[in-house]
């Protein structure tokens, strides 16, 4: 086995940094009540006075020794920070459900400010009755609830050419699982009538939203009649500003550029549009220079939460817990196996819940850890049968040019002090 | 029908506040694209310039125009806030999971600050090995997922004697629902060895917090080996700390002031404590002065957010989706009936997804306002067969005395400028 580091210092400095902040290395086992720990035998001071009263926070925020679990920039990733992206706090995050306040967010032109009243949403194009719609109007259709995962196409996008980014935030931290509500993209088309289509099997609708980039994307008629949901809640709460409030698009599955936030146009075209956002970009350049286009679909993935470079073993040997996630925008995982020894032999994981349709899954390893080295992966299973690859195998049919799609799987080296670092193995 | 108002003139002042600040009762129609609406037609100032950028909010919060979405405290209902209860906005939120930012909180000696370095866990009486757990051993521990709802005992108890409360906020939102990761009960308790204890027919735990109240409780050891969770993060991240960081009891099913916030013990006993929190409190008194004990389980029962006071129709007569929430300590809600005259006739809800065991259950009814006044109620069944009651009949049996357990079906009555308001029906 080959292991290969990349910008082995820089990423050491970082992890250093890490530990620093978040306790030391020291042994730790499950403890037993053996002698006086005086947290068991004292009286705290928290358990003397008054605490908090309930309108001391009527909107409250994580606790301040919380305040490590944050969306991440990497700041030589791109320019600025208007057309970049930030990171889900993935390691230090559990179950399944993404809190609105640490869920990642990319933007074309910056996050924009959006009143429901100035909140307008036309279809046109090739529909019976073009219309416009208020925010009001869109209460008055049907809703639907599903939660769902949301992938950029980009995420994992620096690791084609090797192992760069130390930490799962940064690896794999721009995704999000939230709850939607909203009414079906079927169900306002079907409003505006769709007999001026025509023939609906070679039909697109085209979708932009109301920033100044405008965002557009072309999205083939089936998957708009399917399960696209036009959604202005997220897990109860209205959409925040930065995932497209008041209203967003919601394509189950696919690649989140697609998700188009703060949506004000659908037009019924009988061709792609070919705009920037699906030519110039979101196509996957391919070794000899010429490039894959509609990569919709986000292939089955997973990854090593914790352990992890920003989540290293602190306790020492003995019992542990593997965590990750696992998705597919094809359908449910069904299943997740777990190396420890960079895929030369494999356990399968327990999936906390049954595979969701296009959500996230939580995996458990509920192993003993005996000290020694671990190349740590993960290897996602989905309901068509399709396996997520290794980095190897997917290299070999699209080279290293793209940077998107890059679903292989991830390794992560855990030293025996239980500090973890990215690297590859072939 | 008898209709009886309650406080009639304070709530209508209310009422008018919150008409003020939400908009106007002019109605609205399915809007169509007729004449020139410069929304549509001419370039905003958000489509021209550049938005904020992803560093703007590490950890983001609601967008301001959302800022009435908040937890909620009635001043006249207790002497302090350290003892209050403040409410979920339900009337504002969809979907089922409750943003831990807004789900609502309760006390008895106030929220404290407890760092996870402090933080201990202690198992003793009738165990094998007396145990103290770090929050980090509890980490080792296989870990599960499930989301469930909180309710508290004397949600909707203010109801008992008439319609007080004008708000669903006020008359159902001491709930919440989360998806929970944590440690099973269990799994703690056969740590520790439960052979000492003998035959667990009979036995006890006792629970107990680490603020000042300590806020104990005994609970049957059946419950605490079937479904108990020792439970370290909600939606995905830590608790908060007004949720009882870094550690609560999870008791699905069952009334809130079991889920102790801050757990730094439980022991294991051959009969309840007969503690104040569960003789002097949360006991049911009955109309004969007598009360009902160990009334734990929270049973089916169903409340429609929207329209409702706090949420009033605002578009005028056509299209109206009218939706709720509904739940059962018992298991899975297995249908929803609305009614929009006061109980009379019926119609079945749609469940925007099948029910859940012991979480919550969003309903809608997809319907039709002739703009004539209604009494909006909703009626949950359950998988064991159950029925929400009417108020009559829960009081039948109950008397009025009480603040605990009042599952009755609520009525708002709406009039025909599509204000809601409190009122009974009998």
């Amino acid at each position: 086995m080959t292991v290969s580091f990349k910008g082995k210092s820089s990423r050491r400095a970082f992890l250093k940094g890490t530990l620093a902040a978040g306790g030391t290395l020291a042994g730790a086992t499950l403890a037993k009540a053996e002698g006086a720990d005086p947290l068991i035998t004292e009286k705290q001071p928290w358990a003397q006075g008054l605490g908090d009263g309930v309108d001391a926070t009527p909107y409250g925020l994580p606790i301040k020794y919380e305040d490590d679990v944050i969306r991440r920039n990497v700041e030589w990733l791109t320019a600025d920070t208007i057309s970049s992206i930030n990171f889900s706090p993935i390691h230090a995050l559990d179950g399944t459900i993404t809190p609105q306040g640490c869920a990642f967010e990319r933007h074309h032109s910056g996050a924009i400010e959006l009143k429901k009243e100035d909140y307008r949403l036309m279809i046109n194009g090739l529909v019976d009755q073009p219309l416009v719609f208020t925010y009001e109007d869109l209460e008055r259709f049907p809703r639907v609830n599903h939660t769902f995962f949301l992938e950029c196409a980009a995420n994992t996008g620096m690791e084609w050419a090797g192992a760069q980014l130390n930490g799962a935030q940064f690896t794999h931290g721009m995704i999000h699982n939230m709850e939607y509500t909203g009414v079906t993209l079927r169900t306002l088309l079907e409003e505006a009538g769709l007999d001026a289509a025509g023939d609906l099997k070679d039909k697109w609708v085209y979708v932009e939203g109301a920033d100044a980039s405008s965002n557009g994307r072309s999205i083939p008629m089936d998957k708009a009649l399917d399960d696209c949901m036009i959604a202005f809640k997220a897990n109860g709460e209205a959409l925040r500003m930065e995932h497209g409030y008041p209203v967003r698009l919601v394509v189950p599955g696919w690649e989140g550029n697609m998700w188009v936030k703060w949506i004000r146009r659908i037009e019924v075209t009988d061709q792609a549009v070919q705009s920037r956002e699906e030519t110039s970009k979101y196509t996957d350049t391919l070794e000899n220079g010429t490039s894959r286009k509609w990569t919709w679909v986000m292939d089955a993935k997973s990854v090593v939460t914790s352990p992890s470079p920003q989540a290293p073993i602190k306790h020492g040997k003995g019992p542990l817990v593997i965590t990750g996630l696992a998705w597919s925008g094809r359908g449910a995982i069904t299943r997740v196996d777990v190396s420890k020894d960079g895929g030369k032999t494999w356990e399968t994981a327990r999936l906390a819940n049954p595979g969701q349709p296009m959500a996230l899954t939580r995996f458990y390893l509920d192993t003993t850890w005996d000290g020694e080295e671990m190349f740590l992966q993960s290897r996602a299973m989905d309901e068509t049968g399709y396996v997520q690859p290794t980095k190897t195998q997917l290299r070999e049919v699209r080279g290293e040019n793209s940077v998107y799609h890059n679903n292989c799987i991830q390794t992560w080296w855990v030293n025996a002090n239980g500090e973890a670092e990215n690297v590859e193995v072939s």
